[in-house]
């Protein structure tokens, strides 16, 4: 499994991912999801993946022979971001058809998802979702995050917290927990967590941390995290019972 | 959708539900998923719900029906709750059997997935999840919850803070949390709530809460958990950004 999410607040853009693959509970391996490319000054560009490893890596393998080669479409031939989303859906779609009935014959899918997210130019920093048919969508003024994988235990944090005023720091910090939440009940997420932080209009990729399992500043958050949930737990007025209406059929 | 979960602590049994019900966006209504069959002094059995509604019913009536009828198996000839689950199992197996073509002819599933819990006599409270197959599965020493229906994003709450020791109160109130996180986060899953505290060997139903929308209670606790999550978020420690190492490929 894999749990990524990209966050956009007035900021920036913040982008965080796990990295643990499996196929098969007994094939459990590490690989980054967070891929960068850009251009300081002229574009930047962060891909996050869940789904099937190898139409993930030839999608990014085709990305990045397009632009040496300099084909008609690459990343730094797109003009914006949403050309940029059709550009990786119609890659995604292309090799996830390649073996996907072969792979759906052996019973897994080939399917890989991607978040796409990023600044070109003067055009606006924008997030996408991009689908394994290649279709894609974007974010808007009530939705402010996206997130693929396994991503429901880490949504009701981003629920609460986010908002397009959040600072992009403090939305860093909001999507670490959620990925923490998400390893915490769900063993197929694991570190290394990856974050990322992208200030609008600086075209330069600036913030980031890797934070592994045995990194102090990771251990320290899921201490305080837990313990100030407890404490807040703790704190909630209590529930006054009432009676269950008489109990009907005793024989 | 549907919310249901059942938590065993050293004091007792707690059980909670949500009431929505829908098929198809657009046929949405409020069913109470919780179900409760008992004779004070005698045996109590608590019954929750997920999945087709018809299946559901079915099995109920079907209860009742043998209770009423002095079958050779009914809730009042189990000898203990593992006997019970059996005899549950049995019934949604048959009933999901009976339309399941039908209605998987028509792009549904018959499949429904209870909890069933409480306590016979003097054999010990006991808590199990019974599959559309009839099988079933109890907790044990680390898995204090059993959840059914939508239970990712109601889990993370649940992993903190239930332990054996935890208070019949505390479990209550913290199941209520969880149901909270999950309709803030999924709409089809919505109140009334409903909370059934079982004090263990006291083989009465004496703790019980029904909460509407509109009750003061629930909408304290809504309001007090959020704004102390918000609290306890914005007292985590901040985190250091590092430098990505240098950008590769720029044209």
């Amino acid at each position: 499994m894999t749990y990524c999410l990209a966050i956009t607040v007035d900021e920036g853009l913040v982008f965080a991912s796990d990295s643990r693959t499996h196929a098969g509970v007994d094939q459990v391996s590490t690989y980054g999801k967070m891929h960068t490319f850009g251009c300081d000054g002229d574009r930047q560009v962060v891909l996050l993946n869940a789904g099937n490893l190898a139409t993930t890596q030839a999608v990014i393998t085709q990305m990045r022979r397009d632009r040496d080669e300099k084909a008609a479409m690459n990343i730094d031939a797109a003009r914006d971001m949403g050309e940029l989303a059709e550009y990786v859906g119609s890659l995604n779609r292309a090799q996830g058809a390649k073996h996907g009935r072969a792979v759906a014959r052996a019973g897994f899918s080939a399917d890989a998802t991607f978040i796409v997210g990023g600044q070109i130019g003067q055009e606006p920093a924008q997030l996408f979702l991009v689908y394994p048919q290649g279709n894609f969508i974007t974010t808007s003024g009530h939705t402010r995050f996206l997130q693929i994988g396994e991503a429901k235990y880490g949504k009701p944090i981003l629920d609460r917290i986010i908002q397009p005023s959040t600072s992009l720091d403090e939305a860093a910090l909001c999507a670490l927990v959620s990925v923490d939440s998400t390893m915490r009940s769900n063993v197929t997420v694991g570190p290394p967590i990856e974050i990322l932080g992208y200030v609008r209009d600086s075209l330069r990729l600036e913030r980031y941390r890797c934070l592994k399992e045995d990194d102090s500043y990771l251990i320290e958050i899921k201490r305080a995290w837990n313990e100030k949930i407890a404490q807040a737990f703790a704190e909630l007025p209590t529930m006054e019972w009432a009676s269950l209406s008489s109990q009907a059929g005793c024989a």
